[in-house]
C-alpha cells in the first residue's frame, strides 16, 4: 500500500512575534520541520513547538537555516561548507535538547529556505551538511528535494534520505523545480495540485512543464500552515490521499 | 587522597574576534566551561573548542549565558525562570551536538556571568535551571558557587552538583563572595590565593574577610585563561596543588 | 483652549513579522514613537513607518529601547548610564536618517519599555539619556512619565520635556503608576478611562487609587494600535476629547 | 600639487572584543571608515571611535555593511537593492548621531566588505546605495573602487565620489582588481606597493598584471590598522608620499 509523509514548517514565531497556525496544522501532518533559532524561533518557542508535536503525535525534524533572522533565512549567503556544517550541527543539537526534555526522538533534518535551495544545487555544501548530520546522529533522516544534490550527498555519506515533492510547484523535464520567475511555475489550482501529488505518490510520475511525463519519487509532500487558506488545503489534500488509500505516515516509517 | 577539579571558561571567541588562550590553558585544567553562542561563541568556535578539549583530555561543560552578546552576558537581565530554563536547555543541546560529533560526553553545566550571579541568590531561577538540565540529561553535573541557591536547587531536583570556589575572591562569614565593590574583595597576592585554595581543598576551611575561619567545600577551583598572566597563574596553582598531593581530576571523578 | 497630544508606538514589525495596525492608527494620533531596531523594527520597517507618518501628518519620535529583540525591550537590563546614553544616541541617529530622507523633522524621544520604566525611577540613567539626546539635537523633546525622574533630568539638562499620562492605568497618591501586579492597577472601563483623561487634560487632576484627588500634568496621552479593540478605543478617545473642545496637537505645539 | 587621501577602516571592536590599533593609525590617516553596528561595532565603540577621530583631526566616514556580525560582513548576501538602501541609510544616521554629539561633520560613505565588492559590480545595487546616501545628506561623498559601478551610480545620482585604489592589490587591464585567488593578486613587496601608489597619485598610471600600463585615478589609498605590521606600513607610505611632495588631505579637500 502506498505511503507518504506530509511535512510542514513549524515553530517560526520569535519572541512577541507569532507566525503560523501550528496547533491547527499539527492535526493533519505526520512530520514537522522545526525552526531552530537562526532564521526564526527562539528557545521558548521551540519548547512550545515540541510540546505541540508531542500532543499530536507528529514526528520532529530540525529545520536549520542561515543566521539571518532579518531575512528569515531566505537570502542566499556565501557561507563556506565548513561553516554551514557547524551551523547545522548547532541547530540540530539545540532542538534535540527540547526533544529529550519531552521524550521525543528527533527524526529528520530539512535545511530551510536559502540553505535548502543552495544545497540542492551545490554538492560540496550538501556533503558538508550531510556529514554534519551524520556526525551528530547517524540515525537522522535527511529530507531534501527529490533529485537534488542533497540526496546524492546523503547517499554518499550513508545517511538515510527522504525525497520531497511540492504540490504547488511545476517541474522541469530533469526533475528540478521550475524557477518561480518563470510562467507556469506555480500550480494554483488546488484540485490539479492534489491530482499531481496522487500521481507522484502512487505511480512515481508527474507531467513536467513541457507536457512530458517524467519519473519522480515522493516520500514526503511539503505543505504549509501559515494561514487559513493553507490550512484548509492541508486538510483537503490529506482527505484526498486517504480516499486513494494512501497512508499518511512519518518519514521513519517510509525510508 | 584529596582531589579537586580546575575549571576554566573557554571558547569565548566570536566570528573574527578572538578571546582567550584556549589551546594553552587546556593543558592545565580538568574541566572547561564552553560558551554556547548566547553571551559569546558561535558554532564554528564551538566545534574548534570541543576539538581542543578532546586533544587535551579536558572534560566538557556547557556555559549557558543570557542572550546578550553585546554585554558578554555580564549584565543582569530580568528573564523569567521559565524563559531561563529554555535558554539553558537550548545552549546545552547546541554544545551536546559538537560533543557527539567529537565522541565526547558532556559532563557539566555552569551558568555564566550574570546568570550565575542571579541564580546563586534566587532559588526560583536556580530551580528552573536545574529542572531544565535534568530534563535534557539527568546525568549532567551542575557546577555552582559553594553554598549558593544553585546547589540547593540541584539537590532538590536530584541533580549531581559540584561546589565551586574562587582563588582570587574573599568570602563573607556566611560563605558568600565579598562584593567586588567592597575593599578586600579580591585576593591579589598569588601565593596567598594558592595557600587559601589548598586550605579549602585539604581542610574545607578558609579565612573570611572578617578574619574568622569558616567552613567551605571545594570540588572545583575556577581559573582563567584570558591572558599570559592568568595562564602563568594556572600553571602555578596546578603545580602547587600537585606538590600538596592533591589530584587534579574532572568533576565526574569527584562528585 | 486645552490641547493634548495623542502618542502611539509604531513601526514594531521586524523582517517577515508584522505587528500593529500602523496605517490605521496613524489617522487618529498626533505623535508616533518609532521603534529603532533594538527592541523591534529594522531599517526597511523604519523607512515604511516614516512614510506612513508623513502621509498622515503625524509627528515622528524615536522610541529607543534595550538591545533585546527577543524580549521586545520589556526586560530590565543592568545597562550602565554611559552605555544607555550611547544606545539612545545610536537609535535617534538611525531614525533621523529616515526622517531626513522623507523631509520630516524628528520631534521627540520616548524611551521604550523597560528603559522607560527604569529611567523613570533612576535619575542617573535619565540624566545620561537626556544628555545623550541634547548632544545629538537639543531641539528634541523628551516624552516621559509625568512626575518621573526623566522629566527632572530633562529640566536639569535644558531639554524640552512633555508629560505623558496613561488612560488605562491607575495612579498612586504620589503621581506614580500603580504597579501592574496590584489590584486596581488597570482602568478597564473605557468610559471611565476617557473621563479620567479629560479630567487630567482640562483640570490637571485625577483620582488616585486611594480615592484622593491628586494633581497631574498631561501633555500627551499614550494610546495603542496593536489590535482592533485598541484601535477602536483610539478613535473613541479622540472623538471624546474633541467633543470637549480639546485640540489634538503634536508635542511641539504644546511644550 | 598632488593630493591624496589615506583612508582606513576603524571602530571594528564589538562589546568586550577589541580589534584594530585605532588610536595609533589615526595619527597617520586623513579619513576613517567607521563601522556602524551591522558587520562590526556597537554604539559605545562608535562613540569612542568618533572621539579618536576628533582628537586626531581625521575626517569621519560611515562604513555600512551587511547585517552579518558573525561573518564580519565579508560574505555575499542576496539582499535586494531596496533593502540595502535602507540598511545604508540606517547606518549613516547612527554614525551621524555620534558625529553631531562630537561636533564633527560626516564626510563620506564607503560600503564595507561584501557590500563593497557586490556593489562594485552591480549597478542596480550601487544605484540604490547612492540614492540612499543622497536622500539622507547630499553633501556626503561616496568612496568607491576606482572604475567600479559604484562610481558610475554616484555620478548618475549627482553624488560627489572619490576613487579608491589599493596599495597591496594588482589590477587587470580593465582597471578591476585581480581576484585574490589568482596568482600575483597581492603586491607583497612594500617598496613596490609604495612606488605603485606614487605612480597612481602623481601620474594616474599603474602597471596591470599583464605588464601593460593602464590609466587609473586615485583620490584615496586604502590602508590598514589591524596589526603592528600594517601600522608600520601606514607610517612608511605616508612618509614616502610626503617625500614626493604629495599632500595627505581628507576627501572633502580633494573631490
Amino acid at each position: 500500500m502506498a505511503k507518504v509523509d506530509l511535512n510542514c514548517d513549524m515553530g517560526e514565531s520569535f519572541g512577541v512575534y507569532t507566525l503560523g497556525l501550528d496547533a491547527q496544522v499539527a492535526r493533519y501532518i505526520s512530520s514537522a520541520n522545526v525552526a531552530c533559532g537562526f532564521h526564526a524561533s527562539d528557545p521558548v518557542t521551540m519548547a512550545k513547538t515540541v510540546k505541540i508535536l508531542k500532543e499530536n503525535g507528529v514526528a520532529a525534524g530540525a529545520h536549520p537555516g542561515f543566521p539571518d533572522l532579518l531575512g528569515f533565512g531566505r537570502r542566499n549567503m556565501n557561507v563556506s561548507p565548513a561553516d554551514a556544517k557547524a551551523y547545522v550541527q548547532y541547530q540540530i543539537g539545540a532542538l534535540q535538547a527540547f526533544c529529550m526534555a519531552s521524550g521525543l526522538t528527533l527524526q529528520h533534518v530539512k535545511p530551510h529556505g536559502a540553505l535548502y535551495n543552495m544545497a540542492g544545487k551545490d554538492y560540496a555544501l550538501s556533503r558538508a551538511i550531510c556529514e554534519g548530520i551524520a556526525e551528530v546522529d547517524d540515525s537522522l533522516i535527511l529530507l531534501g528535494l527529490s533529485g537534488s544534490e542533497m540526496l546524492k550527498a546523503a547517499k554518499d555519506v550513508g545517511l538515510r534520505a527522504a525525497k520531497e515533492v511540492f504540490a504547488d510547484r511545476a517541474y522541469e523535464e530533469d526533475g528540478s523545480l521550475v524557477a518561480r520567475t518563470k510562467p507556469g511555475a506555480m500550480i494554483t489550482d488546488e484540485d490539479e495540485a492534489i491530482e499531481r501529488v496522487i500521481g507522484m505518490v502512487k505511480y512515481g510520475k508527474v507531467k513536467a512543464l513541457t507536457g512530458k511525463e517524467i519519473e519522480i519519487e515522493a516520500n514526503s509532500v511539503c505543505v504549509h500552515g501559515d494561514g487559513e487558506k493553507a490550512l484548509a488545503f492541508v486538510e483537503k489534500i490529506r482527505a484526498a490521499l486517504e480516499r486513494e488509500n494512501i497512508t499518511i505516515a512519518p518519514l521513519h516509517e517510509i525510508v
